[in-house]
């Protein structure tokens, strides 16, 4: 039995001028499986009110705090109350939203980093599996469907031991000052209160990690990081450089940057194994670079029919047909359109497929406010190397 | 005074494994300014209703043929009613569709090309004078940010007088004789009685042709084509090569193919002026590529600051900031955002402003039917040069 | 028997500021297998002498004239005087000076195109035949090892039967009217009485269709020509377009430009078969790309061992490993090569291999005449087609 | 005065098969001003004759040792004799030979890394300060014309101070163990008898270091290293992945590898400061990517005018014009003039200039060794930083 209906959401976060609660509400739209019914979209509630009108949303369940919003739509009718709420204000209000709204037996999606501190992480990761409820965690970049091919091809064996990873998120936006110009977006991503230990390790550097997890199936087992403040007064670094080594022997280089002028968000991988490599680029999202020994390199094109014959999960994650490009809000999409499905059945008390069940969790949290941990103790610490902590 | 509600749309064609119109679903829904209410979604009423059920839709308002919606439509209360219908469907049904959809009152989003015939194509033309309604023509390729970017570099005369415009689509995908193995697109689209006149040409070519006047804004005045049909039994070209000539002394080349194996969507313009020259790819959109004379070659990127400082209308067409690729469907759905303004003006009597009339309306459509017919003609002449029809 | 020294070249033009003569001199010295033992470098017999202190040559055989020069040599002993002559004078000298180094019993190797005539070019042509003489035509892109191999793919069959051409050669550097500043390269090329009835298309338009035959084996039947002189005042066309139809049944664009600001020297050619396609471009020519129906593209990269395997072709014409970039002059060594081991053959009395005469000579020649004087032709003609002059 | 005749070069290896040896020659051939005479080729003394008789040589100046080499040479009058020697073997004969020939009187052109220890590199440096002899070292990457000109814009502060550097060189021929079939070039570059306590980290890892220690200006000053074996039995590491510290404050990473599969010699550098970055890659030269705050990126290509306003070093380094692309043995050769007018003026008396100085040399040769061995010690090491060895 599948729910024959739209999900109903509701959201945190994501007032006016707020970037990434546009993007959630967008991508969360492209399939029409989902429609936004309630909010709390600011910490001001007439701002909260404005976006509310904006969005042509029944005022009366635009809320001022998400405390009012858990009360009043508990009480709503089942068919009519939210089925789970997006959080997507600033990192260090993910946490106590998460958890009480899971206490109230709400489904989520959060932002990241999931938390700011790793016992946080561990008590929502507690609290997803005592309350059974979907925990949905937005790594938006796993949604690319070239993504997905090449985790299907490292696990098919295709690269034989992964021996190499190198994976980098560079970005120049924050080169100069920029949080003392009044940018929100800068403001908040450079005040440790707002963002947690990580400045630019958190912000971007997690999902760098995130990306080759997931990619190669291998686990980063010890960090040696330098983390720089390159812009005078900040607050929290703004480059960082990794060394690392993996479970299964594999080595690693890790680098992000904020202040990489020119350097949009150039996340990339190259995975190196014992048969064969591949490499991936955010910014050019819809190809696939694979090579082996003594042969021409492959460029796996997005949407061809060899492409879905390989991967069940890339193909799912494709809406258009090849040489129509997509990009950044259709992976996003691709997470709202599996934590959905999850979400249906679980109302529905049925089993998710393992393709539905393709996106990020609460365990993906716990390991990227880890490596945050452990980033910023490798940083200060005089030896190679650092254990990720456990 | 500006209309305070979602727009209500309703659809002719996209049922069951239709391609276009999904995605003028998708793209209609991301920017929540437009709801679908009501479709007659599949020439079999069972199909239909099929796609109805599966867009959540009214069953009520779920139609077994687009007459029967206009009348059902008709009568149902302003506060109800569609206000556009968007159609979607083979190329030999838009116009009767078109026709009496404006008739009846609506607006009309419509799928290219506009009809089968330039009388046809006049007619409609006539009527949307006559009656005043919105007339919205989707050519999505103009819809892409850069490509906006582009018509205002030439515009503002950065390139100097245009000398010389390449412009290209390749696909492969017909490259066999797909239409006798039940591909439904192959079908319709190698089908004269469904596509008109033109093949490639009909299907592809005229998207060259009006990104280059687009961009370029001069108007294409003769043309020396050469249609091809390489796949045995096909019924209308698949290959098609053009020298011309436009109104202000500029001369060009269009080629665009169905056979070219390998090559996707490969739409691609480069535009060569007295002062300057710009490049750019519809497979990787968020560039552009312009050349001055003995100066470095600039790569404008879209989402920067300085690309929504220079073009306004590129600004506008921007939902997510440098770094984060967007790509077919939102250039799509800014098609649906100009015109859902414009049309929102029309309802609440306001005038549109030149940003929000910034789509393909039906002079376009009488342009690409033009141009298909000119083709054709001058394919079987043998004279040089065919002037373009009136 | 193999001719155990190095060959003895002599050479016309080439004098202080030209450009070709010295990338011939570079390009003949990289092998260590040809010597520069004499010339006539210029008109001026000053600069001649010049010339022949900057390359230290004994100043008994710096000539003032070309018929002085065949007049000394002449009477050297065997083993002094020039196996070959090399001349790379503007276009209108290269007949007599090839016609009278032939007569006179020397080996020649010419820079393109041939002739001003294509009476001319035939006369050449029966020259060659009469004397035996090794004939060199320095239609260096050729040279290039992935042209080679797209060639062998080509022959081996793996595009299946070609059905379309698109080859280019846009350039930007007579955007203006430079002949008008003094420029030495632009005043003779863009004077018809040096350089003949072509400008763009004999200086530019002649290596594309050369790329095209070359790669296909197919040879061009009929074309449909558009020349146009853009720079106001200037004698000859700066801008060529054109349809081909080929000996098969193939189909073809052309388009050359010396007008396109930005453009530099990319020549580039697309050959789409019935069952694959490939793609090169001359500013990037280590890569070919090939593409089958439904799989990835494939990128083969000069050097590795796969490519050699291939095509001997483009094995022997490669000098160093995979990544380490060979370009514009180890292709033209490439020509000199071959050429060399040929005319080596010819002094021993041996047969040159297939791959040794695997270098474009006197036929070529007749064969890039007649297409200048084809397109001339046909862009004067109102008819369509212009069938290849013969 | 300038010396106005071929500088006579003799060669030690380079024997039949030798990959680098015939490098060097090709490229000291390019420009006319440098003649091969004499050689030592090979250890055995047959192979050395027989690559004497395929270059033509005299047989009585191909030699069986070097020793026997400086000994002929010396007696030989000063108008005859070498004026300078190339070293091309193993690494580990690097120093002596260099040694002796200094010693004898004669300059010297060494292949990189100049020796096995520092201690070796240091007497080599002395020698060449107490011979006045010239020293070149063949660290071929800063002779690409871009890479001089990026070298240009640092020091003109076009970036500002620099924050930041990527620099990396990965390869995949030694996925393999490839040494143990046979193979002469993996057989001596994985023995660490023939090259040093550095397997990959030697043989391209210094390349990497050398290239952002001459683009910043920028001497690099703690490393904190990682070597990895991947392939069982080798004896030397086959990755290198490093973070670094520079004199100025900025910091880096520093990746290398052989057996990153499908890699060619991917070598590429990214250098951010305060104002701008900069971008450059070894397999596609001719290009340089630059970057400042909301701007269009700029590609800068090779051989346009305004390339050589900018830099002079990067115009002199420059043979063709744009379009027509250069590649290694350009490259290469851009050292072996730069070395050949050094070693003229010093024979003639007079002073260089400084584009003629523009070769790396004996200091060049200390960092790198120098370099290699702090890998090595850091890479053993539990410490994060290890200062570089002085």
């Amino acid at each position: 039995m599948k729910l024959d209906r739209k999900l109903r959401m509701g959201m945190i976060g994501g007032g006016p001028g707020a970037f990434i609660g546009d993007v959630h509400r967008k991508a969360s739209r492209l399939d029409g499986e989902i429609k936004l019914v309630a909010g709390a979209f600011d910490i001001n509630p007439e701002k909260s009110e404005q976006m509310g009108r904006e969005l042509a949303l029944d005022q009366a369940r635009v809320y001022g705090t998400y405390t009012e919003m858990i009360k009043a739509e508990s009480k709503l009718p089942e068919g009519e109350r939210i089925d789970f709420v997006s959080i997507t204000t600033p990192n260090n209000w993910h946490f106590p939203i998460a958890r009480d709204f899971l206490k109230a037996g709400f489904h989520v999606m959060c932002e990241k980093p999931m938390t700011i501190t790793s016992a946080e992480a561990k008590q929502l990761q507690s609290l997803v599996k005592s309350t059974g409820k979907v925990f949905g965690l937005m790594h938006n970049y796993t949604g690319y469907p070239m993504v997905k091919l090449a985790k299907d091809m490292v696990k098919k064996g295709d690269m034989g031991a992964i021996r190499k990873v190198v994976v980098q998120y560079p970005q120049g936006w924050l080169a100069t000052a920029l949080e003392r110009t009044g940018s929100m977006q800068a403001g908040w991503r450079t005040d440790p209160k707002q963002s947690g230990a990580g400045g630019c390790v958190g912000d971007i550097g997690t999902h760098a990690a995130n990306l080759a997890e997931y990619i190669t199936g291998n686990k980063i087992t010890h960090i040696c990081a330098e983390l720089t403040t390159f812009v005078k007064g900040r607050l929290l670094d703004d480059d960082c450089n990794c060394l690392l080594k993996f479970d299964n022997g594999a080595k690693g280089v890790l680098h992000a940057s904020q202040i990489s002028i020119g350097e949009e968000n150039n996340l990339a991988i190259w995975v190196h194994g014992e048969k064969g490599s591949l490499e991936w680029h955010q910014e050019n999202p819809n190809y696939l670079y694979t090579r082996a020994m003594n042969a021409p390199e492959q460029v796996w094109k997005r949407g061809n029919g060899y492409v879905g014959e390989y991967s069940a999960a890339a193909g799912r994650g494709t809406r258009l047909p090849f040489g129509h490009p997509e990009a950044f809000f259709e992976a996003f999409a691709n997470n709202y359109r599996n934590f959905a499905e999850t979400v249906k059945c679980a109302i529905a008390g049925d089993k998710p497929s393992d393709l539905a069940k393709d996106f990020p969790g609460v365990n993906e949290g716990v390991r990227g406010i880890l490596f945050i941990e452990t980033v910023v103790a490798s940083a200060k610490s005089a030896k190679k190397w650092t254990p990720m902590k456990k």
